[in-house]
C-alpha cells in the first residue's frame, strides 16, 4: 500500500481540534491541491472562502446548528458552487450566458466541481497530519450564510470544511458492503441479494454501535436512514437555489 | 512535499490508454478508497458500476459523444447518485421516506457524496500509476445510459471515470489565479480586482494555448467560457431527474 491509499483509507472525521490556527503555507497548499482536481470542460465552477474571524466563525457555528467544531478549528473553509465568474465572463465577452447558467445541468456541474476540489483539499490536509470535518449544517440556514459571506448571484454555499490539528482521535465507521456499492456491468437486479447486503450491513453497524457505546446503542443502518429520512429537511433549498439563479430550467 | 500532495498536484486528465485491463485487486483498491470518503450523515448515497463488457463500453462511448477513451481504457466506472438504497431502507423499516428523497436537498447530498467518493477513487488510481478521465459526456444521453445499465428509481448516472495505464502523457492546464478561487472572510467585493484576476488569467491561458498549438490557438478563458455557455446544453436534465424521483420539491 502506498502513502496516498494509506491516507485515504485512514480517514475519519475529526470533531475536536487543538486551538492552533493553520499557517498561510498550509492554507495555500490546501487550496492549490483543491485547484488541481478535474473540472468539467475547464469551467472551475467553485470558490473557496477561508474564514478566520472569530465572530464570523461563531455565527457560522450557530447557523450550522451549534456545532462547536465550526467555531473551534484551525481554519474554516466554505466551499461554494460558483457560476458568477461565468456570468462575468459573459459580460466581458458580450455573450448572453444566462440560459445556460440557469440550467439544472450547470447546477450539477458546479456541485461536482466544488466537491472534487474539496476532496483534494481534504486529502492534502490529512496528509499534513491535520484532521477535517465536512459541515453540511451550513445549509440549515443557507440564505443567512450566503448573506453573511456576501455571496453574489450564481453562488451557493455547499458545505464547510473545518480543518485543524486533531485533539481527539475518532473511530472509523464501517462502510456499506463492497458488493452493495460496486455493481458489475449493470445495476444489481437481484433484489434478494440486495436486501441480504443490507441485512448483513445492519448487523455490522449494530455491532459497531454496541461496541462504541458499550451496549447503549445498537442502531441498524436502515433504521438510522429511515429515521433520518422520515421528514424532509432543508425544504428551502429549491427556492434558495432559484433565487440565486440556479436550476430555473 | 509529501507523496499525497505530489500525486494531487501532478494530476492531468488522460485520454489515451494502453490496452491493458485493470486487475481485480486494482478495482477493489479503487472502490475501497472511494468508500472511505466522508458521507453526509452516513447516508452513502452513491453506487459505482464497473463496466468491462466491450459492447456496453462501445455503446457508452457513442452515447457520451464518441469519445474513444470511454471505450478504450483499463476499466470504466460509472458513478451514480443513489437514493434507491434509502427507498428500500424505508420499506424495510416501514417508514415513508419519499418526501425526503424527492427534496432538492437530497439531490445535493447525493451528488456531493458521489463526487467525494470519485475523487478518492481518482487519487487511489493515480497513486498506482494509472491515469483517469472524468466523463461528463454520459449525461448527453442520460436516459439511455440509465436504461442501458438498468438503473432503478432514485438513481442517476452522474459521470464516468475512465481508468487505465496512460499511453500518452498530457500537459496540465493552468488553473484560475489563487486569489480568484480563494477569498478571505467574505466573497471578494472589489469588482475591479475580480476583473483584473480574469484579465491576468486570460493572458496565462492564451499563452498556454499558443505554446501548446504552436500559435494556432490563443483562446482567452473568458472567451472559451462564453462560447461554451452561449447555448444551454443537456436541457433534458430537470425532466430526467424528476422522472427518476429527484428534485420534485
Amino acid at each position: 500500500m502506498n502513502d496516498v491509499i494509506e491516507t485515504i483509507l485512514n480517514h475519519r472525521s475529526i470533531r475536536s481540534f487543538v486551538d492552533e490556527p493553520l499557517c498561510s503555507e498550509q492554507i495555500k497548499t490546501i487550496v492549490r491541491a483543491a485547484q488541481m482536481a478535474s473540472t468539467s470542460s475547464y469551467i472551475q465552477a467553485y470558490t473557496i472562502i477561508g474564514v478566520k474571524n472569530k465572530t464570523t466563525k461563531a455565527t457560522l457555528a450557530e447557523l450550522a446548528g451549534n456545532q462547536p467544531y465550526v467555531e473551534k478549528n484551525g481554519h474554516f473553509f466554505l466551499f461554494c458552487a460558483d457560476l458568477h465568474r461565468h456570468e462575468v465572463s459573459g459580460k466581458i465577452e458580450n455573450v448572453n450566458v444566462s440560459k445556460s447558467l440557469e440550467s439544472t445541468e450547470k447546477l450539477l456541474v458546479s456541485i461536482v466541481d466544488a466537491s472534487l476540489a474539496a476532496q483534494n483539499a481534504t486529502l492534502a490536509a490529512e496528509s499534513m497530519g491535520l484532521g477535517i470535518c465536512y459541515i453540511g449544517g451550513i445549509r440549515n440556514n443557507i440564505d443567512k450564510v450566503a448573506e453573511l459571506l456576501k455571496l453574489p448571484s450564481y453562488v451557493i454555499p455547499l458545505f464547510g470544511l473545518a480543518v485543524g490539528v486533531p485533539e481527539k482521535d475518532t473511530e472509523q465507521k464501517p462502510r456499506l458492503p463492497f458488493d452493495n456499492i460496486y455493481h458489475e456491468e449493470e445495476y444489481l437486479q437481484d433484489e434478494t441479494t440486495y436486501i441480504n447486503h443490507l441485512d448483513e450491513y445492519n448487523k455490522t453497524v449494530s455491532a459497531y454501535y454496541e461496541r462504541r457505546t458499550k451496549g447503549k446503542r445498537s442502531d441498524r443502518w436502515t433504521e438510522q436512514m429511515a429515521d433520518m429520512l422520515k421528514e424532509a429537511k432543508r425544504t428551502h433549498m429549491k427556492t434558495f437555489l432559484q433565487n440565486k439563479g440556479f436550476m430555473r430550467d
